[in-house]
């Protein structure tokens, strides 16, 4: 698992010529940080006198965001195998019409999951800056800039993915997959900066 | 070295209880993601065929870069120190007059120190969206979504190092340190956005 790496041989094996971990799963490693930053901001809350009112919250929101880190974490393999799904398909024979059909299809199925896997990233992403908001707003106070770094990684980690899934899509010929794909997409990137500058906008240093 | 620890175990770290590493040292790391993946997009560029006119400037990038990210590795641990120096400063005796002066003496310093180390983040991170700008430009075309998400991971590292710094300038009493830091917080915030947009208006899927 590449999260099993140091977190210095993970940079190093992304800053070389191998394109993976590329761009793809630095979007899942920034939501997987967004979500630890939030979990951490939770944690500095609950039992901390002041907070009382929120303490029900905050333990709910410290007991759910350790399996959505982890699945972000997971999420940095599934993009690199995604992108190595593809490159394997476009190795495979084409020398009889057969084989050519087979890659053909294969190309198809695995430039499909390239874009199907970012774009869980980005739904993803996006659902966690709810759960930014409510620490910003309601956890600790000597921790709300960890709130505003978290939800920029998580505003980073939507718009990274969504760029994965965009550069995919280009050359998926179902047209009613890239419809239905593109519509999410936009959906996304209509929104997200607005609710960073909402959330952001609650920082006030 | 936080940097040390798996990718997996250093997000466990920042989701637990303990303060460090918090937004201050993620800052870093985005930025040391940001340089990973402009290298890996010049590596990328390196040897390609189309691309023989920026061989030069791709070979620059590319051995500039490892020790411009293994120093953003380093500001990672940095910034937790910073803040371990002003939670020591803060446990300092407070019996006596002496020791109270010197108590008081430590904090303004442990915290001029916390706020000068995300400055510097924020300044080197600003400066590598020139580099990142260069491989958008001239770069792979294959590789063009890294450099996108690379530009949003530094866009991200400035302004969550510059919420770190700020943070700390509200405790800090020597006017004149406070007035310089600020006037080099609103340089960087003004123009951060902008040289984002700028970029990401070169990526074209």
């Amino acid at each position: 698992m590449l999260a099993d790496k140091s977190l210095k041989a993970f940079l190093e094996e992304t800053a070389s010529k191998s394109p993976v971990p590329g761009g793809g799963s630095i979007a899942a490693m920034s939501a997987a940080t967004a979500a630890a930053l939030t979990e951490m901001v939770a944690n500095l809350t609950i039992g901390k006198k002041g907070y009382e009112d929120v303490q029900e919250e905050m333990m709910e929101l410290a007991s759910s965001l350790p399996s959505i880190r982890e699945n972000f974490v997971s999420d940095i393999d599934r993009d690199a195998e995604a992108f190595n799904r593809v490159m394997d398909a476009f190795k495979l024979p084409k020398e009889t019409e057969e084989e050519k059909t087979k890659r053909r299809n294969a190309i198809q199925d695995s430039m499909k999951n390239a874009a199907s896997v970012p774009l869980a990233v980005a739904k993803n992403a996006f659902k966690i800056m709810d759960l930014i908001g409510k620490v910003v707003e309601k956890g600790n106070k000597n921790a709300i800039t960890d709130g505003a770094v978290a939800v920029m990684m998580a505003r980073t980690a939507v718009l990274s993915a969504l760029y994965n899934v965009k550069i995919n899509l280009g050359s998926i010929k179902d047209g009613d997959f890239v419809k239905v794909v593109y519509d999410e997409v936009n959906q996304l990137e209509g929104k997200v900066n607005e609710i960073e500058k909402e959330i952001l906008s609650k920082v006030v240093l």
